[in-house]
């Protein structure tokens, strides 16, 4: 049952004097529930109560941090339908899209906690001492990862499960040994009510300490910004715009214990035809981007909103296929009315910007909400001269870059801002004689695909979602995929220290039978 | 041969109008050589051939890293005696000194050879493809770290080699894969002139390409902030003051582009003697930390500047002997005027505290530059209400703090800012009844030493060097060891690329036979 009040720790509270509502953007209407805003005392409390469940969680083993994760993946299963039914109210989004959401949450929550479980993430590393060493004795020296501190997660708009309450960030810095603030999004209260009942029931069940979690609700910017300037608060992980993520970024860089913000604000993600490919497989490519560009409404982070290709038959052909195939995709609800706005309002300054043309636009008037998809073409000169059409329109729009050539090609991914993703549409091994293009593009982005979509971001080790800004704030981290916990980390060295007052994963006897890096050698061996 | 002029890459150049001349404290009169400071333009070549060079050399394999960096430490020990010379005539450091800090320097090189030549650091990560994977196939995803982009380095003040121009930095940096330009300290610019020539021989004689390192040179503080906010800089290694490094850090979070900013600014570096280790060993340990506090006229950044225990006979007695050794041991020389300005000036603001007791100074005049060691002792509520005695005072001072009781103890450790280290000292099993004392200190600092002292910070790949905010502006990082290489690095993935372009290190036939975590499992196998 929604509360539609803050969770302080284990406590229910509602001390603000300021409601709202979530919004349903298929129906028009706003949802019944009403949520309390968080008042300055609890965003307080909550900091307070998290630095102090810090001193007891941060030392808990991966073994019994694994098992609140788990409980967490089985209280939000526990939530059954409702949850679909509340993410669908609003968000606008089908319950196909929920159900599989939802999946997607219960996965990381429980590959998190494998992860930590097995014990290899926190990098042991043992240089053993040598007494005899001249000129100086040689100290035993022992470094593991450890938890970094208090963490506040911004749930983001377009992952109402998989990126919010319960979601990557927080499921990382949980499996990190860090408490978790989550600043709920203010279009999906309801659904994140419901994740942080479940967050909590697991807390209480499997005995984790007070304060390592609390869930407070939002409708403006103050309790965000209130919750970075804390100091108890040590990191921030936060998915939205470039201009949410650079504001708190900016706040984090002034306070007097800087602290890292972990922002992942999207990216046009470039997609370059070669022509080879643009000869052989225009129609095909056309097909397929369609599909990818009105996917979710066009809103995914890695949406190709940009594809490049040199002046030939095969662009016109590309060009001409994918007008015709992108009007016959019905256009779709997107997720709240201050989306379909700003996707209205930043679409329109694209079209005006000189030397924009409109290759095919959705006609047909559509119902409240609903958008209609957009595809524009430029010349690649004019694409160079004028970096407002370097910027992402979020949801379904598209540009295609007509280049002179090859090098009007390469300068223009040069000069790109840092993306999420590159794609390269190669036929055969043409791709082997672009390796500039290859090395330009690489230069730009933090994941590059050879023939496919940059929609679809697989969770697994080996995937980086993240990349130069501003696609993020840091491009040394992923925010999807097991590795993401390094953002909650800090290594720590142990010096001389007895060996009974060691983390396990430290100890001679290497208890947990993990990879440990031993006087230089990769060993799972004891000493 | 001191040039006294900049490296814009291979190129020696002085367009600057402005010359300055280094110090030789011990004889009190500055040296012969003068060196030109480098000019806005000298600057900008410098990161414009940077860029260019990145592009080359971010390609070379480990191997061809490896000879670089191992060419760079037989070019240093070719400059034989005259380096040895500049640099004790620099830095007034004798010349055993000398011959150890380039021996570590050498050293770190050669290790970091060995690190990229074995090519485990870039943790590989490979998860293949499942084309029958329901409901949508899984594409294959392979993970590394590669290099970030041109660095900035800052020379430190108190390590003119080991830290400066060849230092950790440097070498981590041209590791990873990134260009370096470094920015000369003004105290040691004949030292850096003549290790650039070095770095500039190697690149030559190992094929490297042109703008792989630069060299700059400057008095003041404009050149190192013109590089900061350069577009084609990507990343600063800093070690320095808490306000030259803040001020950097500062800098680079306003770019258009924010970067991130390495600065290893010092620290206080606790102590704690525990109750029974003061009864039984306290005229031991305070011959130890007498020695300590005065090695290399206490400008090492893990001088230990704040020593605290509980009030006892045991502490009176520790006191008692401090004050008994530390004026046994002749006074020396510091590394600049500018330093010893800033340690009297420091020192003074530190002794004109309420409740500040001076137990021991060393009385008799000492000559220019020469500085007097001094331990000073204050209670602990003093302590606790004047965060001016937690700050650093850099050089051979210490301040004893008196606690009432274990709870004081505690509550002091708590709030003192980040440390790089903290030690505690304990007789038998007595520190596994302090566990609160150890945890709130680990809290703090990045480096735990159970009964030893802080410096020495020995180079293995377990050392962390670093700490909470302000010892290091990012925590997440050492800026000792091998790992240190990870600033400069980013994790990059390829999705379905082709096995013969993709890096040797993620190519299926494991060329390189590396550790890779392949498909969750660590392993040398082959696919």
């Amino acid at each position: 049952m929604i509360t539609g009040k803050n969770y302080i720790g284990n406590q229910l509270s509602a001390k603000g004097n300021k409601n709202f509502k979530t919004f349903n953007p298929l129906l028009n209407v706003e949802n019944d529930w009403e949520i309390t805003e968080a008042s300055e005392e609890e965003i307080s409390d909550a900091a307070t109560l998290a630095a102090e469940s810090f001193k007891i969680y941060s030392k808990f083993s991966g073994t019994k941090k694994a098992q609140f994760l788990r409980a967490i993946a089985n209280e939000i299963e526990n939530l059954g339908d409702e949850l679909l039914e509340v993410f669908s109210a609003e968000s606008g989004l089908p319950n196909g899209r929920a159900v599989g959401e939802r999946g997607r949450t219960l996965g990381q929550l429980r590959a998190f906690a494998d992860h930590v479980e097995t014990g290899n993430w926190v990098e042991a590393s043992i240089d053993t001492a040598q007494p005899e060493r001249q000129p100086i004795a040689k100290v035993d020296l022992r470094k593991m990862n450890i938890a970094l501190g208090p963490v506040v997660v911004f749930g983001a708009s377009n992952f109402p499960l998989a990126f919010s309450t319960a979601g990557g960030d927080t499921a990382a810095a949980l499996a990190a040994g860090c408490p978790v603030i989550v600043k709920s999004h203010p279009m999906h209260a309801g659904t994140g009510d419901l994740v942080a009942s479940a967050i909590i029931n697991a807390a209480q069940k499997t005995g984790m300490p007070n304060g390592v979690f609390s869930n407070l609700n939002s409708s403006g910017i103050e309790v965000g910004q209130l919750l970075v300037q804390n100091p108890n608060i040590k990191a921030v992980g936060f998915t939205g715009s470039h201009r949410g993520g650079r504001a708190l970024y900016d706040l984090a860089a002034k306070r007097e214990e800087p602290i890292p913000v972990f922002a992942e604000m999207g990216s046009v993600n470039p997609v370059v035809i070669l022509p080879k490919a643009l000869q052989n497989r225009a129609k095909e490519i056309a097909k397929t981007y369609s599909g990818s560009i009105t996917l979710g409404t066009g809103q995914f982070c890695t949406n190709p909103g940009l594809i490049l290709g040199i002046k030939s038959d095969g662009l016109n052909n590309f060009v001409e296929t994918l007008a015709e195939e992108i009007v016959k995709i019905e256009p779709s609800v997107m997720l709240h009315p201050n989306i379909t706005g700003a996707y209205e309002k930043n679409k329109a300054t694209a079209l005006s910007q000189k030397g924009i043309k409109v290759l095919a636009e959705y006609e047909t008037e559509v119902k409240p909400n609903y958008v209609r998809q957009v595809v524009t073409t430029v010349e690649g000169n004019t694409f160079l001269n004028n970096t407002t059409l370097h910027h992402e329109v979020f949801g379904p729009y598209s540009i295609v870059v007509q280049c002179e050539n090859k090098a009007q090609l390469e300068d223009i991914i040069s000069k790109l801002e840092g993306q999420l993703t590159g794609t390269i549409l190669s036929d055969d091994d043409e791709i082997a004689s672009h390796t500039n293009i290859v090395n330009v593009l690489q230069n730009r982005v933090g994941r590059i695909i050879l023939n496919g979509v940059p929609t679809g971001v697989e969770v697994c080790p080996s995937m980086l979602h993240g990349g130069p800004y501003p696609a993020s704030t840091d491009s040394r981290f992923t925010s999807v995929g097991v590795d993401s916990i390094k953002r909650w980390a800090r290594p720590f060295s142990y010096q001389d220290w007895p060996n009974d007052m060691l983390p396990d994963e430290l100890k001679n006897e290497n208890p947990l039978g993990i990879f440990r890096n031993l006087n230089r050698n990769l060993t799972k061996e004891k000493i």
